[in-house]
């Protein structure tokens, strides 16, 4: 098994196994699309489904693009922004000598932000990937707007069309009626996929596969992952035993869940999952709020919260078995900062180290129930295994609920409100 | 006013000026000294009491060793990281064509992101700054270890003491013994000014310094908010209302806390926030969990959970009048994105009309009780006078607990814990 799960640090107060039958209708309910937001569920088969020959043209157009990307502008938001950005943190860490710098844009409208990035690419070669299903999206659109005549100013009409690529939906669309005119690369936003479900069709893999993550393990991953929890059983399927787990905590009082990761390269992947859970959960009055920190970083910071705050939440570790690189402290003949007693320990043992103690000053101490999940390492392969594991979670916890965990009525209700403003 | 505090969207059902008595009993007993907690005041006068003559070294080592450094490694956990990155992301913004390029480490275990950075600036040319109160905190004593290591492997001995820069304790600890030794420049870290109430001593002056920051606005402003918020009047004092209006919030049920902003680069200024209200407040079973989000980017994402999820919550935003800078929609004859409509318009003005909106959406239709920061702009002027406005009322809203706000009992039962494991 890819992943493990640990709820011997939680103290539940009810036998997963008693859900059993609830979950089991659920499953049914969701592989014969018969579950509240039935028409979002293609990212269920996705893993084998996926168009291999859309699939084969990424891997082409990324290996024709990625000597001209000094720069790659990844314009979108939302399920069009944080997968990718998630995935290429995970997989390739924060610091690389890479040849491709990734920068995404059209996710806010910080006019500082776009104007420093504009500034900072000026004399960089770029490719550009704009990702919306409409095109209409607002913080997009206006971004590629102006990254488009950033581009247009910088190279011919030839070059822009080898430099830009579109994801897009299929057929309709304001991007796509552009994108066939000007002779853009497209890619496709499959419909019955919802943006929070995205990250391993075109909407994650164009970016990727141009910054140089292996997308072909990637997929293994999350197929590899489908079969695993293609199955009801509680007693083996631990995407599921995680849904549960959480509706236990939460009638047990608590009302947020810590997203709680011992590498700085995992914070991403934490905003990610509080899209995903965030956004299918947070209705009707319900949901855990979803929250997150980087330990032993937050230990200095968020750690003294947790330990003896106030009691409303409880923490999901995400650890990493193997890092990607690891290191041994050295020997220091003056031993100045007595740091001795370490030399010749790994500091990814002195990691383990500082997971073991603070789960016992947390649990024991603290009394803040610990989920723990374990994944192998941070490769191309675990991230599209985990991802898959978090939608299936995902779905189930929020059915569980009777909630539709694929839209999202509320992201509407500020826009609506702002178009007013904006005299639309 | 340079913070402007505006509670007419919180529905708070109690008058704040009902708790003038209260609140002035506690401002007196915080500058008389009496308070819990009160070794650790040296922050209160310290934008008129600090040391002068270690600010002008400061600045005249920070322009010594600027051109040396393409990469200034800043070595801190905690206090001794937060402040001066959150400092520099609003005030520099996330992307620059800046000579020296800021990188954080000694703020964690892991092994990959120690090798990464290692790995990233092996051909460039250092400077290194350590920030440790005692010497001893294991992350940053680690990293130091190594990466002093590293810059006796890369340069000579004269070299290493141009390069190397220790904040510490005036007097004592392993790493002012090494610094005296060895003959680096040192600064100091006060003995009655706790780790998040640093960032406006050398803790955060002197990397904010070598970046380029100019640390005597800082200062300025630091100085006018000590005598703007140097009254226990509840009329004027914007930083009391907002400790009092926290209190009137959490009485009424809530229980966390969202910062939330419109700018990608006031991201860590909600972190070093998490620290300092988290740390203080987090106590006794007590405390608003302190929790940010950045819109609208995150209206995308955590938006869904804020405007109909368990309503938990309340926000707090912090608005920025002029962004550093901004630019025009321009117009596009085809107007394919049909986005003409904003042609013209600014992109702040564009911000600001999603914040109006989704201030609507939140409070009118999600029932969310906003409270609103404004700051006038993102200048280290700003940064300085914002820091001391959150001191001010950090140390306000947890005496209103009768919650010790300097200390972090807490944070040390980890690290005896981890430290059994390690053999210590």
């Amino acid at each position: 098994m890819m992943i493990k799960f640990d709820v011997s640090n939680a103290g539940l107060q009810e036998n997963i196994l008693n859900y059993q039958d609830k979950v089991s209708t659920i499953h049914t309910s969701i592989h014969d699309k018969t579950c509240k937001g039935n028409d979002f569920l293609g990212w269920v088969n996705w893993p084998v489904d996926y168009d291999k020959q859309e699939f084969e043209r990424i891997v082409k157009v990324a290996n024709k693009v990625k000597d001209k990307a000094e720069v790659l502008l990844v314009c979108g938001i939302g399920g069009s922004y944080l997968g990718a950005r998630a995935a290429l943190e995970m997989i390739k860490g924060l610091y690389s000598n890479d040849k491709t710098e990734v920068i995404f844009v059209g996710n806010t409208f910080s006019s500082t932000y776009f104007m420093q990035v504009k500034e900072y690419i000026k004399n960089k070669s770029v490719v550009l990937n704009v990702i919306s299903k409409s095109g209409t999206t607002t913080e997009t659109a206006l971004a590629f707007r102006m990254f488009k005549q950033f581009m247009e100013e910088k190279y011919s009409e030839e070059e822009c069309v080898e430099r830009i690529i579109v994801t897009t939906d299929k057929c309709r669309g304001t991007l796509k009626q552009l994108a066939v005119e000007k002779g853009y690369e497209t890619f496709v936003i499959p419909d019955d996929i919802g943006g929070r479900y995205s990250v391993t069709t075109a909407v994650g893999l164009v970016p990727l596969a141009i910054a140089g993550v292996d997308i072909v393990k990637l997929m293994q991953g999350a197929k590899d992952a489908y079969n695993e929890f293609n199955t009801a059983d509680l007693n083996t399927n631990v995407a599921y035993q995680y849904a549960v787990a959480r509706r236990i905590l939460e009638n047990s009082g608590k009302t947020c869940e810590m997203f709680v990761s011992y590498e700085l390269q995992l914070a991403m992947v934490a905003e990610w999952w509080k899209q995903l859970f965030g956004e299918s959960e947070g209705k009707d009055g319900k949901g855990l709020l979803p929250c997150s920190a980087t330990f032993s970083t937050d230990l200095h910071s968020l750690g003294q919260f947790v330990q003896d705050g106030n009691k409303i939440l409880f923490e999901t570790l995400l650890l990493v078995e193997k890092p990607q690189i690891d290191t041994l402290v050295p020997h220091d003949a003056e031993n100045k900062d007595e740091m001795n007693y370490l030399a010749g320990k790994s500091l990814n043992w002195i990691n383990q180290m500082a997971q073991l103690g603070t789960l016992e000053a947390h649990v024991k101490e603290g009394n803040v129930p610990n989920l723990i999940l374990t994944i192998e390492d941070t490769s191309a392969y675990s991230f599209g295994y985990l991802t898959y594991f978090y939608f299936k979670a995902c779905a189930m916890t929020c059915l569980m609920l009777d909630i539709n965990p694929f839209n999202q009525p509320g992201v509407e209700v500020y826009k609506k409100n702002m178009f007013k403003l904006l005299g639309k």
